[in-house]
């Protein structure tokens, strides 16, 4: 059994990590760290009483070695930068769920978050998409979890710009996303349920801090630079993302379906829509699948694909999962297997 | 006082014009059509106890035409169509809610819906946007109120290709509905509540049949012909659109928020948002408004503008009675002061 | 015109008193009044922009006094008391929207809240409540305004504690409230939209602080002492309380029905539904009316009797606004006939 | 591994019941039927896409014997009444999520639902509350699924009535349903989203028909005759359901936490919450627990208990599945350790 410790335990993104270790057949969770401590975790989350009992301790990197093999840090960006330094420097195997190791560019990263705290340790992590960077990930010990944004949004676009099939410069994003995406301490006017419910609003604009991470990796699969304009709006659902990409065609008879089902054949959390359906939240919620659809407006010459997460497994925690499994040498899906509720 | 009647009283539309026009200064209602005659009102709508109590009759156009001066068909595409001919011939003014008279060419509205039941009549109603042809509504007997994505995107889109600021092959709109769109005969397993709620869903590509109207309508403002990509997404909220536009800039350093402060400068119910703010569809639910707002990619040489409006009212009713308005001589904005609640 | 004023004009029932009042046909806003202060109402409310350009002041009673004929205090209990006492003192008319002068004891009050601040003034003010003591209000220069569950249960229960028609003794409640009654203030977890979206919780066990409201004015219609067992829930709806009312009948063939419609019969916002019938609380959203139903379960001989209303308007603005008008001596309806979108 | 067979595979009670069977690690399901046959279940749900590809075959009780050793019927009371007779007839193993043999009594029965089409077996199967009658189901062939409301509605109780700790003839329950509770069958009007969002509704008074199965099993731990009254009302949550029982306390000073506590101390699917703690659904949706919690009104002498429960789960295919692990001597709580998503 892998020893694995979490650091924020309690946020959104620590409590699904734990509901997916507690079911991993590989995984014992021997240590759990969060501000409050000497608290049990169904302290914080009274639906996980009789099912995790496991005791908070102080976020201690040294001890978290000690007692854990695989460190997953849940922290916001900058938060926990110095720790995940130096839980890698322990030479135990790391995933880092903030946005700190994400981009390869130091510079790009203080245009969009604060001072970086450990720039050397930038670019040293593969980015924890398995559908791009499967065997970086596999030979690693150190790796940077995606957003949520970029999740979905990298996975509709990424078949489009390989050949490419469209004009790199044409790409523009529309990503709706539903309230979890915001984390259980953003507390705040805007998230409060009367003023967030039955509403639909656009957000940071223009330039969301996900974006880098949606043109570097675009970028990467593309081998040329790729910039894309982004808008993501707010839609009152607990969780779920549809990111929509819109780029014109190269070739405005390209076999779109087909060059889906290739790009994404051999992937397990990759869902290739049929062609003529169209993909929605509810069906990946609460799994680690990303549905993709494809489609042509011939009028405009044109692409239209669609890809749907839940932001927080696929989108988060499932992701660093899955990253976990190549790194440990676990079939890739274990644990994952989750199935959703309907409805 | 007016004398007006109301073919189709009892879907949304249909009630939202009535809640409009009971409490309107300068109109009685004198006759309701619905397809279960003999019925009260506040049988098919509660709500309307003690508010409402006209009972329904036979949709008749020549009993209407003796009772009413002005006739509202709130009924679907295809559904009153000869109803609307016959009642043009009475020589009373009338407004019609389906698509059929808001395009111009019978060959492209025969791409998207049925073959058309009066042709002849096509080409004649002034498109119902007063924000686009109100010396042609106020001079008019017959009117075509808007869809509800076009009023959000034409609206959102309008400044933008005046000039143009932007490349007019460069149009891409995502739009984004809550679920009363689909009016209230349309009880399916999509809008079944369970299956409705707490999920976000591509629908209607890549050929949403409210396309024609949106590039029929810039194509008008920009003289000159415009094609756009069009994707629609349903959300769970009950009312609101929120439609966003994406499209390359002419001159990257164009003064957009100025721009759009001049072409609604004097729009009664169009609200050109700040620069910095963006829009959320909860501030005009129940109005008639409009929220736009516009802001710039710099990096990609894009603007993104937004438009935020009810679907029911400004999408639909309201716009209905803003026309009413124009064609009957009263101030525009009589019995649409309406005040939504908050939260 | 009446000169009004409105101290915590920027909270749910401030905000509601204000879209009442606007469209008010005698009165004129003339003072608000906020924490932060030289704010236009739109800078808290943007769905108010170009409706509501009415700026705040600070909170100053004699200067209030100097600009309004009659004060609305929208606060919290305990916070504004002071000021409410001194309000009264200028021979102003005033209605008090806090719990603070609702119960005639001081004792009971301090039981459930802090200790009182006026306790002089306590007893001095009628319950805000016409359909109970609508001649004392039309004669009083100050009101204390209801609580909203009180206002659905009261006006439930009422007509059976009349005669009474069940056993004083016997009489449950169940309370189920929209998550705007906590207000715009209390932005804390429980209301963070991703724990408050898609569940129904009990809380405020055993004695919610509105109990002794109800209690009270149950005891009153009854004139004998009534207790009442009482469990409120939290449903995810932004407004809307449907309260549910369970008594043991003394007579189990009494007419229930005939009982409400003859209890209810001349009053404007209480309709009592036909036999029959259930209430939804979207009928009442928006309006000043409460809805209320009565049925008997014959098997245990108990009287089930429903009340809902909107927890902002008859539950706090509009019965603010309704006892305006009767200490005004404007017809008692007048600004309340608003009607409410469906769906 | 046990073979099972599943009528009514396409419902929300079958679809929940594959999700729980398909991670069953002791079951093989081997024969799915629906009405619409030779399709895959992933074509009624396109969520489970790669994850079930069983194709739905006629129903055909003989057929399924041959193919399975467990047989659920998952379908409307009265439907398949004569199926489940044959099937029980064939000596396989029975669960029926129906109404039709919960009741002991056809007269009783007949009363609420149509006329029973297989009266000689009612009465032969358990009740399949295994915390009620655990040992007759281990030792049956032939079960009786419970309903959704008596679930949340009993288990809050049942301690009560046991020595009793309460009037017997005082019993009120108040209970909550979620929207999916209609089925996935019912689509109408009232459940058409825009409809039922943003609305509490009563429904079915004065006497549910889940009534008398609740005062069934009342009666039956209390070892007298218990009559109950019962409200029921909708709230826009798709899961879950929140029973609030109000009772009068025959010993007001009666130990009702340890009560209940000792009630389930050996239940591995009942919580008993901590005093001071209340129920929220969200704790329980997607798992097979109920969490119930109890507290004292002094003031009144009554005791209000609570249970919430998922009305799919526990309220209908996890309990079906509890019940199989016993009659088939797995352990108990096999397939059922789930874990809920939060949020």
């Amino acid at each position: 059994m892998l020893r694995v410790g979490v650091f924020g335990a309690a946020g959104y993104g620590g409590v699904e990590l734990l509901r997916l270790l507690l079911r991993h057949p590989e995984v014992e969770i021997t240590y759990v760290a969060e501000l409050q401590t000497g608290r049990r975790i169904s302290d914080f989350y009274p639906h996980l009483r009789d099912v995790c009992d496991l005791v908070t301790d102080e976020s201690d990197v040294a001890e978290a070695a000690r007692r854990a093999d695989f460190l997953f840090f849940c922290l916001q960006p900058g938060v926990g930068t110095a720790m995940v330094r130096d839980a890698v420097a322990t030479g135990k195997k790391v995933a880092d769920f903030s946005a700190d190791f994400r981009l390869k560019s130091v510079e790009v990263y203080e245009q969009h978050y604060d001072k970086h705290a450990a720039p050397d340790l930038v670019g040293t992590a593969p980015y924890g998409m398995p559908e791009l960077h499967r065997e970086e990930i596999r030979g690693a010990d150190f790796v940077a979890v995606p957003g949520c944004h970029p999740t979905a949004a990298i996975l509709a676009a990424a078949p489009l710009v390989k050949e490419p099939l469209v004009d790199l410069s044409s790409i523009v994003i529309d990503s709706k996303t539903g309230i979890s995406g915001v984390g259980r301490s953003h507390i705040n006017l805007l998230n409060h349920y009367p003023e967030a419910a039955e509403t639909v609003a656009a957000y940071a604009m223009p330039r969301h801090r996900h974006v880098p991470e949606i043109e570097q990796e675009l970028s990467c699969v593309a081998g040329a630079e790729v910039k894309v304009t982004f808008a993501p709006s707010r839609v009152p659902v607990v969780r779920g993302i549809l990111a929509t990409v819109f780029a014109t065609l190269r070739d405005p008879d390209a076999d779109l379906q087909s060059a889906y089902e290739e790009f994404y054949a051999d992937e397990p959390f990759v869902r290739v829509m049929r062609a003529g359906e169209l993909p929605s939240t509810k069906h990946v919620s609460g799994t680690n699948y990303v549905d993709v659809a494809v489609c042509r407006d011939d009028v405009c010459g044109r692409v239209v694909a669609f890809g749907v997460t839940d932001n927080i497994v696929k989108g988060l925690s499932g992701a660093a999962v899955q990253c976990m499994n190549l790194m440990c040498g676990f079939d890739e899906t274990t644990g994952l297997d989750v199935i959703n509720v309907w409805p």
